[in-house]
Formats: structure tokens, sequence, C-alpha cells
């Protein structure tokens, strides 16, 4: 395993939301990063679909792991999410990439992808802003 | 309880991710919506804050509960969303209205409020479309 | 009129883009800003209404004018708008305020209304971050 | 020059706004659309780049006619843009492409580039619905 994607899935373990959630990063390198998360009873809304809060909590850690790969510590500044499709399947994957970075910041895009029966099919589509940590 | 609020709480308490966290709907009526979610650890990222993610669950949902005010049986479009302060308190509080609504959609708004030491401070402003469930 | 109205009027008539379009700064003060547009034909997209891109100009410049008033010289960073009504009247408003600055960076909203037969309609609602230029 | 181009390119001379500026259709298929426009000094704002307004015009339109490509008559319920770089340069080009549509509306992305001395250089990357309208 590659130092970066070590250190992101130390960083990962240190949020206990994303414990609670169970997520997994699965890619991590300059400029990219994946997110993985087995969709379980808990992960739903009232229709049977992931809810749409854990598609969006995906998309925007994809996006923080992304800016934060050519930038370091960052957090998300802003993101528009659209939903494509109900997020019905196994497995969710969110896949994000740096289109723009300067010394501070980065805009970066991220696709989410539903599982179901093997078959990946994008529910989601985002794009934000990533900024370096002010110390 | 008002049919409406005592409606919308069916709803959320049919959420099993809603129910994981804890939020609750604590206004509902037409146009507008309030949910609360106090915060634990299992809410938080690596610096003690409640997750971007948790923040924005809250407004997404928040967010549709306000145009499902107006609309019925309704899901989210898209939304955007900007954090405007670390989230760290002990209670979130998602505030959101209708700014505009046709037949199949609404345009809302949500201030997410972070309370601590009994003061509310903004930390995060969204802004998204709602859509009516078609059939 | 007050310095920073002024002063506001100043840098709208430096912009040839503005000049060109025909836009006037109604109201400039700490927090917020106004800007107006008398619509004319030339303005317009096919069906006879404002163009999308006249009414996301303006919302764009009058976030750009709240977000300046409290950090000094600035630029959009990025914006999100929805439109919520066919543009069709008169004259454009664009009201936008802050709602939370920082040092370097404020989060403004912005209601775009159309004036028809003397009413005013919003036909869009706009949320972005507006940054200091770095020298 | 294909049917759906030679359509475009009329619908677009129908826009008195696009003419103003003087934007060209410079492809237009299935799923994508490209504009130009040879800035101008009509274009800029004060410091001498193109006038944010102009870019998110541009990105405006494009997305539109992206989502028109697949959908028919439309127009653009939302959108997001991120400004990436000042738009210095002697042409701007936008390039959107769909990436998911249904019945009644389609998401689609749009990349802006201002060409610098030959060189193009991204300056703002956007993300919006696509709507067709209402008879």
């Amino acid at each position: 395993m590659s130092e970066i994607l070590e250190y992101g899935r130390q960083v990962l373990a240190a949020q206990p939301f994303s414990r609670l959630l169970g997520t997994k990063l699965t890619r991590f390198e300059k400029g990219q990063a994946e997110l993985r998360l087995d969709l379980n009873p808990d992960h739903l809304q009232q229709h049977g679909f992931a809810h749409g809060g854990v598609v969006s909590y995906l998309a925007d850690n994809a996006l923080t792991y992304a800016g934060g790969s050519v930038l370091g510590n960052v957090l998300t500044s802003e993101m528009k999410i659209n939903y494509t499709r109900p997020a019905k399947g196994e497995v969710l994957i969110a896949r994000a990439h740096v289109i723009s970075s300067g010394k501070s910041q980065a805009v970066c895009r991220c696709d989410v992808f539903v599982v179901l029966d093997g078959q990946e099919k994008l529910c989601a589509a985002a794009q934000g802003t990533i900024v370096t940590v002010s110390k």
C-alpha cells in the first residue's frame, strides 16, 4: 500500500462518523480519491434507497480527499450536488478528482455510483471547493 | 401537535438513516421546516467538529421537508451548501423555507446553526431544488 | 451620496461589460448591495425574456458588491443560481447581502427580481463565495 | 454542416443578447455543445479580464445547448459555477456535455477555457440542470 493511501486511511479511521457508516478509502493518489460504502439498512431512507444525506456525505468526503491529495490539511468550503438517480443497490462508490488547484484551494469534481447487481450507475454528481486549513 | 407535524415525524421515523443519527423534526408547517440533531461522538470528524456530511445531511433533509410542505411527496433534485464555520457545539439546527414553488418543484433555502454554550451560530447555508416524485 | 456608494459606482463605471449592459448601482452599504438594469431588446433571448446570462451576470455582480462591501477588493470565487421564473418585464433588480464573513472570504446571497407592470417578482436566487484579491 | 448544428445556430441567432456579445456555436451534437466568444473590450471588467458575467453567460448557454441536444426545447433550471482563473485572453470556449438525462431533465457539466497566446486554460467549471419547457 502506498504511503499516501495508508495516511488517508488513518485520517478516515479518525473520523467517528465515517467509522459509524463504514466508509472505506479504496484509492488515494495525487489528484484523485475513491471512497466506497457497503450499503446496509441503516443507510436508507423511507423508500429503501440510500438516503441523500449518505450520498452527499460520501461525495463531500471524496471531494475533500481529492483536494487534500494536492493541498495537505484541508476542509470543504462549499459543494454542489445533483442527484441523478435513486441510490438503489449494494454499494456506493464516490470518485473525485482535482480540476484546478492553487496554493490554498482546489476545485474538484466527484461522481457517485451505486452498484446494483454488479453494475455501476451514476447516482450523483458533485463539484466543490476545498481549502487549506489555516493554522 | 398539528397533523402535518405528526405526519412529518412519521416520515422521519421511517428513515433508518435519520433514526441512526437521532434527528428530530421540531417544526413543520406550510413553507418551512426545522430539524434538530443532538450531537454525539458518532457525528464528528477527526478534529472534534460535526462531520460536514452530518451538516449537509441535515440541510438536505430540511430542504426536502420545506419543499414537501408545499408539494407533498418529494425528493431533493440538487442542492448547494456553503460551510461557514466549523460545527463545534452540542446541537445542530437546520431551518429551511420555500422561496419559490410551482406545480412540480420548489426552490428552498436552509440555514444550519450550531449551538455552543446556548448560543446559535450559523455554520452552513444551503439552497436547493425539491421536486415531486413521479408515480 | 455616501462615499461607499460613490466608490462603488466608479468601480461599476470601470467595467466595460457593465456599461455595455447599462447596469446601475442603486444601493451599496456595509453588508449589502443592489443593482438595477433597465431591460432593452439587446438583453433578451429568443422567447422575449431577459437572457439567463443577463440574470446571472446581475446576480454575480451583486454578490461581488455585497462581499466587497465588507472585504474590500474582491472577486467571485463561485456561485450557484436557481432561475425561478422567466424574467419577463421592464427592469431587473438584484439584491445581495452577506450572510457570513471572515478575513478573506464572505458567503453572500442574492435575490433577483423582475419588475412587470410595476410589480416585483422573484426570478432568480443565488448564493456564492466572494474572496479578497491576493496582491 | 449537420442539421442539428444549423438548427442550433438559428436558435443562437434568435437570441439578441448572444448577438450583442458575438457568441458562435462551434459544435452541437447529441450530448454535447461548444460555444466560442472572441473577446473584445466590451466584455471586460475593471482589471482587463473577461467579466465573470460573460463567463457565466457562456457556461450557462453551453449547458442549455448540451441539455437541449437530448431534450429538445429547454431552459436552464439552475447552475453552479466555479471560477478557477482570471479569464485573460483572446477567446473564451465553453464545452458542455450531458452526464445524465431523463424525459424532462438533464444534468450537464461545462468547462470554460480562455485562450491566451494560442493556449487553452481552464477558467471556469460549471454544472447544472436543464429542463424541458412545458407547453
